[in-house]
């Protein structure tokens, strides 16, 4: 067994899966490995599994247990009469294909060089990484989930699932994604990339230790800014300088607020697994490779929510009812709960009251 | 007379000024340089002339004419019968202090040092930079501006020009301007700061040559998901990939056409004044150092054009007509245009029959 580099994140459990992976754009993965964490217990008929799909900045430590009483990500929505009460539910979520919290990706020894993949990992898309999930709920015994829920990337994770397994859950909350992304999101993105790759210390990917951590740092400063909203922004911050202005110090105290934001990602992300994941949300395509829309949404058994935000910056509301809309004139049961915060993209990992009432409705 | 160290526009004048110039935020210029040209003939009562304040990647060639048939910025709006009708007015356009097309800046000598400013460059604000123009128009013999017209940090600079020299234009437009610069808008320019500064080539501004080139650019593509719109460039660009992904490589031709964007500026633009003219921007506040809003207003007697644009992603239209309201509330004469482009922030620049159509009326 080879060793894994990575950080498994204290009390997730290692699924190691050796048959190869083919991914979508090309290359296959030898082998891999998939962190995962649970709550609450699997019934008999294996018939109350949630699995909660991760967002970009996600692992599989969305809540707290005994092997690990950290909070985790999504603490609030997870657990006794919670939204996933953990008293009836079995609670799934593994850590991201090509992120560095665990599964395979760019830190993880290429079983064929024996040493770590870096700047050589292959593209990865949504379908592979939830194809890796696929095979944990195989290795589970979960042949149907009762349900899937994501909000950003994770709600691009369950459409595929919804699409291409569609026998493997019952139902489906997706939020704050898009069927398929848009120029001006992946131009976004594109940004935060190019941040990283003008770090000197980036060096193709191949550098020690942390790596790019300036560029790292500046990448999440300008997601930042469209993971959140105008309206919060101009509330939250003060409009004056908070000191004498100096070039090119500080002057603003949303300007302090967003440099903390671009260094708590260091040590935290890996600037490899950044670009792998970034990448993966702009190929993102649930229509890629069929001949029609309607060709695509046949399979479709689920009952879905399609969440959206009306404040979203960067994957906006018309994105998310308009795929409403197409799963309706699909003769799909779509449920279209659009929700106000000014938090933006961002809401459903923040305001867990609302995703709460939505979950719940939900899991029914 | 000390070597001005920067590009002199072809066909600019320059205007030497030995007088020192006290900045807002401390510090003094011991003497300043302004770059400008003029279109048209000043009238023998010198009551025709109109100056154009420029944006922050303006300069003083605004339009073509005799010394320089290369299109300037504003081209169509310059010229015979045009918007602003050269048969008709005396329009003046100079470059920004702190910029680096011929106006006082960081690439300016220092008298007191003998060698450039670069990093040392002291903060201006739009305050410094209009009594400069100010200057410059005693050295025209100009009392009293028919108009004064600008867009984005233009529109900043005629706002200031209306209130702190209130006798000296009769009209006002202001485009896609604000009155004090909100947190938003000043976390997306901090970000473009950061970007340069992220460049290894940067060296705290004391860069020989072109500097920090990578980080400039980066800035600049920051800073063009904001001068566009969403609308925009999901009508222009691909929704698919335009090539097999790779990592970390090109995948969207929006991508390219960012990038051709961060490109395009170098050598166009000095990475120090880019720093000094962001900033300037971020602490624009027409309500500085008054006991009220009141008080503020009170001396403006110009009439006030105030035009905004309803997909703009960097300086919202909820701001101008917020301004436009204070103006009214005040007893002031402003007329309030909203336009509708999906170009968004840049459209004064772009969108020059739209613009035709408001300098005209204006200009009456």
């Amino acid at each position: 067994m080879l060793e894994n580099p990575m950080t498994l994140p204290l009390g997730a459990h290692l699924f190691q899966d050796e048959t190869p992976l083919d991914l979508e754009f090309g290359g296959t993965l030898p082998r891999i490995e998939v962190a995962y964490e649970t709550w609450g217990r699997l019934s008999s008929q294996k018939d109350n599994a949630v699995l909660i799909c991760p967002a970009f900045s996600g692992h599989s430590h969305a809540g707290s247990h005994e092997s690990d009483p950290s909070p985790g990500w999504w603490e609030n929505m997870i657990g006794p009469r919670r939204a996933l009460d953990t008293e009836k539910y079995f609670v799934i979520c593994s850590s991201l294909l090509g992120g560095s919290y665990g599964t395979t990706g760019p830190k993880s020894i290429d079983p064929v060089k024996g040493n770590p993949y870096l700047g050589n990992f292959p593209v990865v898309s949504i379908r592979d990484i939830v194809t890796v999930q696929i095979r944990l709920l195989d290795h589970l015994g979960i042949t149907q989930l009762h349900a899937a829920i994501g909000g950003s990337m994770g709600g691009m994770e369950t459409l595929e699932l919804a699409l291409r397994f569609p026998d493997r859950a019952r139902k489906i909350l997706s939020a704050s994604a898009t069927d398929r992304t848009r120029p001006y999101t992946a131009a976004i993105r594109h940004l935060g990339r190019r941040a990283i790759m003008l770090d000197s210390e980036y060096k193709h990917g191949n550098y020690e230790g942390d790596g790019p951590g300036l560029g790292l740092g500046l990448a999440r400063e300008i997601g930042t800014l469209f993971y959140r909203s105008r309206d919060e922004f101009n509330q939250r911050f003060r409009w004056q300088p908070i000191q004498q202005p100096s070039m090119p110090g500080l002057t603003f105290d949303v300007q302090s607020y967003l440099d903390h934001q671009g260094k708590k990602i260091l040590g935290a992300f890996d600037a490899n697994a950044y670009l792998t994941l970034s990448l993966a949300m702009d190929l993102h395509d649930i229509w890629r490779g069929y001949p029609s829309r309607e060709d695509a949404l046949e399979p479709v058994g689920a009952e879905l929510m399609i969440v959206g935000v009306d404040e979203d910056r960067l994957i906006p509301i018309d994105e998310q009812e308009w795929l409403h809309h197409a799963l309706i004139t699909a003769g799909k049961r779509s449920y279209w709960r659009p929700i106000s915060s000014h938090v933006g993209h961002d809401t459903f990992l923040v305001d867990t009251d609302q995703m709460t009432v939505l979950v719940r409705e939900l899991l029914g």
